[in-house]
């Protein structure tokens, strides 16, 4: 295993990403900012960050041969995504550096194990239980009380594999649905707000925060980001908290990001941990436009290990997802005032897919 | 010669850059932040632009065969700098929509006639004459009065080419100096403050100019660039009036910059034009930290006829060059609080060479 002498990389480095969708696009993107080549290796010939790199490699996972001759080309490897294969891991490793420590993903790979990991930081989380049968469901359901979600352990992302279970009757259709997969039932949070938190930690332990972000879903796919969030500042302050001793736990060297739930009662707010992207992340994209520092850069950064600067935000904003057919609305959206457009280069226009994201920034108001 | 029909290009076309530098290398980044592929041109194999870009030609300005084939993968062409030949730029308009119009490139490739436009349009610049023999220097410079500025017409930039006359007896080490070539001869101007103004025209005629720019020299390489610029009000205004007329007069499509001397004397501040960049310039490499939009976004969307935004200066800011050896600095810059680096992957760091630069915010102060 490497060790971190070589730090810092020098500018003229090559960085070696795992994934060339727009998260490695944008990756690579901060990374040339700073001077330093990129070789992105994704399976898909028509990966997006494919377009902004000289450097690339097609092929898939499990290819020993092409992983090989990447790890010898690059002088640290990260991803872009949570779901890289353990065994492509564990075969970089040996060769290069990879930050963060893939021993992270096998924790959020798999969302029971995440979940009995951030309850074991004493940190509050919904109510759940493994299922691993349909005859688990009912006892549990019974437990954890009506409505309830299934969701499968692994590899769910933007509501995939995710049903409601609202009664005893909708068991059966839900657990079909999601495949009859090794599961967890959890508690519904009735939710006022959902959150996301943005951490770098760098290899020193040092670690920055971005502002709290507050999050609205449609569909289970993110719809907007909004900085500052509607949200007391305790609750940011206990939200940060979060942030930084589950980045702490993990000794986790880049980019983190925990989704919270808020919930509002009498007594106030309250916050819930729902899962870790260990990863930059769609919630964290208005940091390119609205701070003097993004979330890719503060990745690259910590992986790189240059200094980490606590992030200065110099405009409030509103990020919106460009879903689908609404990115042929490009020519109304760059005629706005401050909006700054990002377009992601990717071919087909799938219904729901994510071609690109607006900025609109506005002036700091006082909160 | 193609028309504006195709107006405005849409996501996933393909831009031409002829030139791989650092400013071909910013346009292409800015270019795939709006989801624009693009196709660098240039000679030189270790062009720094081709790091970011999957589609780059190696290939002499004269060679015929690799123009062609670049015109033909490609929606349009602009370039990074002006002295693209003229055969070049009349080969690849036959086949390709180019802008800025190469015949702008005419003008401005030769301080002659760069200066008798600027001189046309009613905008003040220093005396001048042209030169072309030892025996015309000394009538001239009796009449321009000492000292004076001898400048070859043509492939003149960091202050090569130009020498200082003090007395006549430097006139023939001058000549000598400067290789003999056709020459201005040039009175000298005891400016107070350079400054530049950046300009973006679309082909509509619309027109957005950033906010005045001071810049300070060292050793004719430019060091800094601080905005807001010290100069009055009245000034700014004359400034960007003068930006936009020679803008005009050209029908320019794209970010051209003006640079302007302000003199002083009891009446207050004067202004007289030194000479017109028609490309984005290094005097404007401020706007990409401290603007919602930088100029290079702003030359993409004119050539590609995307509406151009007025530019939002959310931060004021100065921009330092880091030249040569300054460039292995980077771990102490890179840990300042508010500073955005850029180095451009160049190789071998000369004396004197343009590696990076370094934009250090502060928060708006009304002024």
């Amino acid at each position: 295993m490497v060790d971190r002498k070589g730090h810092p990389l020098a500018p003229g480095s090559t960085i070696g990403i795992l994934g060339g969708g727009q998260l490695g696009r944008m990756l690579s993107q901060a990374a040339s900012r700073l001077g330093f080549k990129t070789h992105i290796f994704c399976p898909d010939p028509d990966s997006p960050a494919f377009q902004v790199t000289n450097r690339s490699t097609i092929a898939a996972y499990e290819d020993r041969s092409a992983l090989a001759d990447f790890a010898e080309s690059v002088d640290v490897v990260t991803y872009e995504f949570e779901n890289v294969p353990a065994e492509t891991a564990a075969f970089l490793i040996e060769r290069v550096r990879v930050d963060p420590d893939p021993a992270v993903l096998e924790i959020t790979q798999d969302r029971f194990t995440e979940k009995s990991f951030i309850r074991q930081q004493d940190l509050r989380v919904a109510d759940f239980d493994a299922v691993s049968s349909l005859a688990e469901i009912a006892p549990s359901a019974e437990r954890l009380g009506y409505p309830c979600v299934l969701k499968t352990r692994k590899l769910g992302y933007d509501g995939k594999g995710q049903q409601l279970i609202g009664a005893p009757r909708d068991i059966a259709a839900a657990w079909s649905a999601i495949g009859g997969k090794p599961s967890i039932l959890e508690s519904f949070v009735p939710f006022s707000k959902e959150i996301s938190v943005i951490v770098a930690r760098a290899a020193d332990a040092s670690m920055r925060c971005f502002d709290v972000t507050e999050n609205r879903h449609e569909n289970h796919i993110l719809r907007t980001s909004t900085v500052p969030a509607a949200i007391s500042s305790a609750t940011a302050k206990e939200a940060l908290q979060t942030g930084r001793s589950i980045a702490a736990a993990l000794n986790y060297v880049g980019v983190l990001v925990v989704e919270l739930f808020v919930t509002e009662d009498r007594s106030g707010e309250a916050l819930l941990v729902n899962e870790i992207a260990p990863r930059v992340h769609n919630s964290g994209h208005w940091t390119e436009d609205a701070c003097h520092i993004s979330q890719f850069e503060m990745h690259i950064r910590a992986i790189i290990g240059w200094p980490l600067p606590d992030p200065h935000r110099h405009s409030d904003v509103q990020m919106t997802n460009l879903l689908g057919s609404e990115i042929y609305d490009f020519p109304r959206i760059a005629a706005e005032p401050t909006s700054v457009v990002h377009i992601y280069g990717k071919l087909t226009p799938r219904p729901g897919r994510k071609l690109g994201h607006v900025n609109r920034l506005t002036p700091l108001k006082p909160h």
